[in-house]
């Protein structure tokens, strides 16, 4: 069998045109996707009664077989084939001759593949929802492991106040469950069925697009059958919801490679999740991390492939929109990867409780709390935030706490006060005194991680 | 009055730094938000007794004093005061002395700046929505004052099928409603207050930020400091939305400069919309439109520079998230304005009917509705298809059209009904005969134009 | 054999971890260059006196036989070795015993893999050269065959002034020369020994770089060890100087879309270099051209990942760096395959020279020089313009070419000289009056087809 | 006056046309190219004969003129005149009236603007080449003032080896070198003049290109005219120079920030360089690194927008185009301010060698050094990196450093030559160890400083 297009180029096609066009290589993944389309497709078509029901019957059939064929790899790829579609029309066409010559009626590969893709990104945007989620689990689970433990918290990389290590943890929650909401949006708007768009006109065929929408789970058909030739908005989206989710594992992924250092000495990552140095006898790396990290360069170039692709193409279908596969597949595959690893990394971490405390009296973290101590004993903001600057110089040039400076300095601050205003230092103190919604207050805390539990099914206790 | 920290560096700072640091030239734009933030703050501040009600309406009055200033331009910038916010801050100093220094109790230049910045997004992405609506509005309205116009539709910019020019408009007007719904979704995700994160960690004084936040119209309070005072979501996602606005104006800029060609003369557009050339006197560009296709690039370099920017940063505030405003100010006005040019455009734009007419019978545009109609006689449709393929072939030969080709040809393939087959030719036989939900088919397309039209509000007659 | 680093952890890696950090899927690519850096490396080992040279012939030997199992297809791929260094010196020290185990003595994995990268980036520089140079032929070739044809030449896609096709095509052959010397400067400067920075501080073993310098046709040796350790910038450059290359060739496709359209009709292409449609079945669909055009946007997302990954990264050495292959393979092997393409399609491509010719009279391509020929006759350019500018209005109202303008209009602009003016009318004569260097005056046009025929080794006849 | 195409489209412009299209709000920073590049043009105009000797003188006065006009603050913009091409050109016409009318003789604004533009960046990559001279000599003199100084050099952030604390910083010095030497390379390649191409095909009028070239430095003139009016590829490479420069003070930036937290202790910023924190009393942030940082992202934002704008255009200019200046200026004034705060902050900075001495011995860092004292008695590489690998996780087990360890454990090692390979052990004995080309060896790092310190012009002692 020659191309879907021999009777138009009967010469056929330069081999070196063959090696260059195929996408079998990448699209091979759609091979479920393709045969539950083409399913729901045959089973309409003899709905309408464009084919008979035994055909369809026949088609069905055949198509499970080949679908088994291809999980059993006892199928031939062939990359005169061009692609998946292709592949398996023409194994379709050998085993039932006619029948299969009528598959393809009323439908074109560009609505074809774009039913195919749609159903590959909607499956895959579960499993990155079921993915982020277990990486939030984890990260609630450790925090709540470490319930008590106080951490810095940095600003410009610089000491700035203390909170507990479940707050911190507790903001890539959050950041991962906006993935999620933007993963849920973004399945929401793509769930339109494409097939039926034909080409790009549509069909003179009397089809029955909604049978073909409820079959495959679609809410609803797309209303414009040029928009579909076109469109590629839903890759897009879903490359972009994939890049914030490795903007975000990226920042994590610096956080805890910084923290793993031997200076900053906050946690030990485990041993399985790293690897040595082939000249350094004594490294351990936190080699995952840093892929992680790396990793959310190819996804941010992944989107940008896609975003340069689509920019200026008129409409409707241009074979451009080929390459629209691999920086899809690619994001996908390598975000699914960085969150598999990524929460077995976070719960096999362990937090040195010691040497964390050891060092929490540096920096300077209770300044705030005294700040706001003595705006609560009535000096303004601003003369509070200079006094507190100035006592900072004072015991950076003694070398010494703010705890430790002499009592009249802060009697000078807040006549009569004083003591009171003093007894709020020390980072303990400091993060007890916090009491604002959304604040590392220790009650805040635990009840952020009592909703973030009931809300991920987690028994914590 | 110094810097907001003088306390702790006393000697200042080098005067290329506060060149380099400054914001103040791009962050003026943040005035009416951070007045109204500001507003807010202290009327909270009030509520639960931080200051009193005095120096509350004290506050109030001199912020709106000051907005009033601005708006005058009776208002003086100094680099040395760094931004929007420290500017606002020590005209109210200047004018109201201590009580302006209590305002910025309980709040960091942090959550300040993150409250402004999804004020003005969430102002923006409305008036974002209502320009994307003025342009489905021209959209649909040139669509049906052209109705009855029948276009080539082209894939690889070749020839395809016959479609009526309303249903090729309707295609953008679908994608723009995608952008719009994007537009919506991020906006109800940003819609939380960050206000009252303070610095990174909350606060040890009694806020209420439930109060501020219903002052704000937003819908809940963000439920993590750190993640506050480290997130730009809703910048990156804001600029996602803004950069599939410019991908489709661009393929749709792309289109019309091709259908304003000499040699497609398909539509000619208005004067005032094009300018010339300096040295070529015969000239009339399409400048708009490539400004509009060009001005893509812009915005897609704007996201790029935000994902780049935050990839990898630890928690929680950097620096380096200040070059958030530049790339998020330059997306949101070039989208916005190429709307607001892309509107008229469409409007004041003819269409060409004579030259499209006269090129209607190239280019074999019913040869798909001649292949359908063999499949309705019952030849399988990969026959049909080879077999259409060769009389395309033998038409070009004889440099005819499809329906000049002999009858006896249609009878040969379908034996005793090569006439009606042949009668499906001509290209407004070929679009009367599409039939399908979603497809060019007439009915199908008035009626779509009548759905878009009483959802845009328009009175199409 | 373990890890690398089995003495530092003994416990052995996650088998998803294994998985996650494995490059031997794609740095398989770099067998020979592997083998021919240690070959060279174990010569200097012996050379110094490190080893015996009894045991430099052994390894050597073996390195050889190694490759050739591995060409013959005898070689073993496990994920578990991670990469292609380690799967080489695992089968050395297998064959070989502890002399395959002192290979490895004074390199790291850090300057052994930007050895190969670079031998292999050098390699491939000059495969690009080539195919570079084989597309400028393809050009050349064609322009001189072609090289008595006028087509219009475009600014704003909006017809502009006449020229020889050879002259347009010779444009791409600069922009292609550009590319060279990109390609030429980026060789000259990646040519430094990265070997013998060890992991990132040198060795304290007395080795000579020089000597392997000299063996691998290194320029000279890499001056610092730290930058050793950290560089890609020599990757990046690469990948730029592909993207260039896409560029251009995006811009070729385009264009030669757009001519190949029925609307221009400019030129076809070669059956071979086409493909149809699925559905359409008279569809002849410029998809190479298409698919070059989409791929530039492949090889810009791929320097961007590139760009992306080493942002911000500190000295030296992180794994990270790892994911610098991928984009760089990608990149380079797609622009090596469109340019493989690309040549012959050029070559075998037709000028539809009957319908350009026909064509030729619409769009006042000989506007401008009848400007010209006015200043040459005393009206100051502005003025002329103007002048101009008006004709073409009337020539656009009475619809006809502004030959076809009565003589007076032109003796109203240029008493007395009104039939000289005229006569320059006409695009065979606007074309003919050009003289400028670097225009496209036939003889120009000849001139740099010989000079370019010359360079390239061409003979043109 | 009207504007430059009043002729052909005499109903004028949409005044938001005239808001978007205009482009005098960022290029009037050309205005001394401007009127260098018509002056030379009306030199040649005269030369040749198309305009009067006296005509070109007044010319040339006029242009003085003007361009003191701008410098002095006396001249109006007004959006309606576009762009600075066109405000100068209309001064002039206003100041010598008809003769102004004749310099846009034989040029075009295509090659006009091209010819600013390549004469803009040849100036700024001069300026570029001199800051980044002036921060390798920073790096240098640093290294001289504190070469004594070792530190501890890092892989994946981790400890790796010792090494001078110069040798770090030269790492850098050869970064900035190959910067230099790309824009070296750069400035070469766009040194060719493309004044003469007109519109796209060159002229009918006798210009002398050559001439012109001579008179504004330019090595040649351009060969092709269709190549000169679509080639931005000057401006790309330039933001792909810059583009580089970014990444590498990234990195470094990145890596200061890191070794100026309490945690790393390793330097101190200058106060002048730092800024505070508007609600913490006690923070000294690093804010122009983190900026210096951040905006590399701008930088690589401006690059992908410049290769997503020239993207599939076809030949030759189209109004896309003028969308190439915004990231070109931005790109460069950035980086430009970057490397000026750069060289000051690093020539001020601060080593704590106390700090930094009292860490030297955590880390392992003589493990690798170790390792080689083994290979030199005699056992095998792999060997020698398994047991030391041992050996640390021994001294890791007991808190102690490798040469705290029991003397019998290396005898076990290296029979009989325990205390031989133990004594090489300790930070500063590794490091004395050091002797290959490229090393931390001193002696080597010596060289390297007084190589440098004489091809940047600097006297070390």
């Amino acid at each position: 069998m020659g191309k879907a297009w021999s009777g138009r180029l009967p010469e056929g096609t330069d081999r070196r045109v063959e090696q260059f066009t195929e996408s079998i290589s990448f699209d091979h993944r759609l091979y479920r996707e393709d045969i539950e389309g083409s399913r729901a497709h045959a089973s309409m078509l003899a709905h309408v009664g464009i084919i008979t029901s035994e055909e369809a019957d026949q088609l069905d059939k055949t198509l499970v077989t080949i679908r088994d064929e291809i999980e059993k790899g006892d199928f031939t790829y062939d990359i005169s084939l061009e692609d998946i579609h292709m592949h398996i029309e023409r194994r379709l066409i050998e085993l039932v001759g006619d029948t299969g010559r009528k598959l393809h009626t009323a439908r074109s590969r560009n609505d074809q593949v774009a039913t195919d893709l749609k159903l590959w990104v909607r499956k895959h945007l579960d499993l990155l929802d079921s993915r982020l989620e277990a990486v939030q689990r984890a990260f609630v689970t450790t925090g709540f492991r470490y319930k008590d433990v106080i951490v810095p918290a940095y600003t410009h990389l610089q000491r700035a106040q203390p909170v507990l290590v479940a707050h911190a943890l507790l903001a890539y929650v959050e950041k991962l469950q906006r993935d999620r909401d933007r993963a849920r949006d973004c399945r929401a708007r793509l769930n339109t069925l494409p097939l039926g768009a034909a080409a790009l006109a549509g069909t003179t065929l009397p089809i029955d697009r909604q049978f073909v929408a409820e079959a495959l789970g679609f809410d609803g058909v797309a209303a414009n059958s040029i928009d579909v030739s076109s469109d590629r908005d839903f890759a897009i989206e879903t490359v972009f919801v994939l890049t914030m989710v490795a903007e975000h594992l990226s920042s994590w992924a610096e956080e805890w490679i910084i923290w793993a250092t031997t200076e900053f000495d906050v946690l030990t990552l485990p041993d399985a999740f790293c690897t040595g140095s082939s000249i350094m006898p004594h490294k351990k790396n936190p080699d995952i991390l840093e892929l992680i990290r790396g990793k959310s360069a190819r996804v941010i170039g992944d989107l940008q492939s896609l975003l340069v692709l689509v920019k200026a193409l008129p409409l409707a279908y241009n074979r451009d929109l080929q390459e629209d596969k691999p920086p899809l597949f690619d994001a996908m595959e390598t975000v699914l990867a960085c969150l598999e690893l990524a929460e077995p990394l976070i719960a096999e971490t362990t937090l040195n409780r010691e040497s964390i405390a050891e060092r929490l009296p540096e920096g300077f973290l209770d300044a705030t709390t005294l700040m706001e101590q003595l705006i609560k004993v009535g000096v303004p903001m601003r003369s509070a935030h200079e006094a507190v600057g100035g006592l900072v110089r004072e015991a950076i040039e003694r070398q010494c706490t703010l705890a430790e400076l002499d009592l009249e300095l802060f009697e000078a601050l807040a006549p009569g006060k004083g003591n009171d205003v003093k007894s709020s230092l020390g980072v303990e103190r400091a993060l007890a005194a916090f009491q604002s919604e959304g604040s590392t207050a220790p009650e805040r805390v635990e009840k952020q991680l009592r909703i973030w539990g009931k809300r991920l099914g987690l028994e914590l206790s």
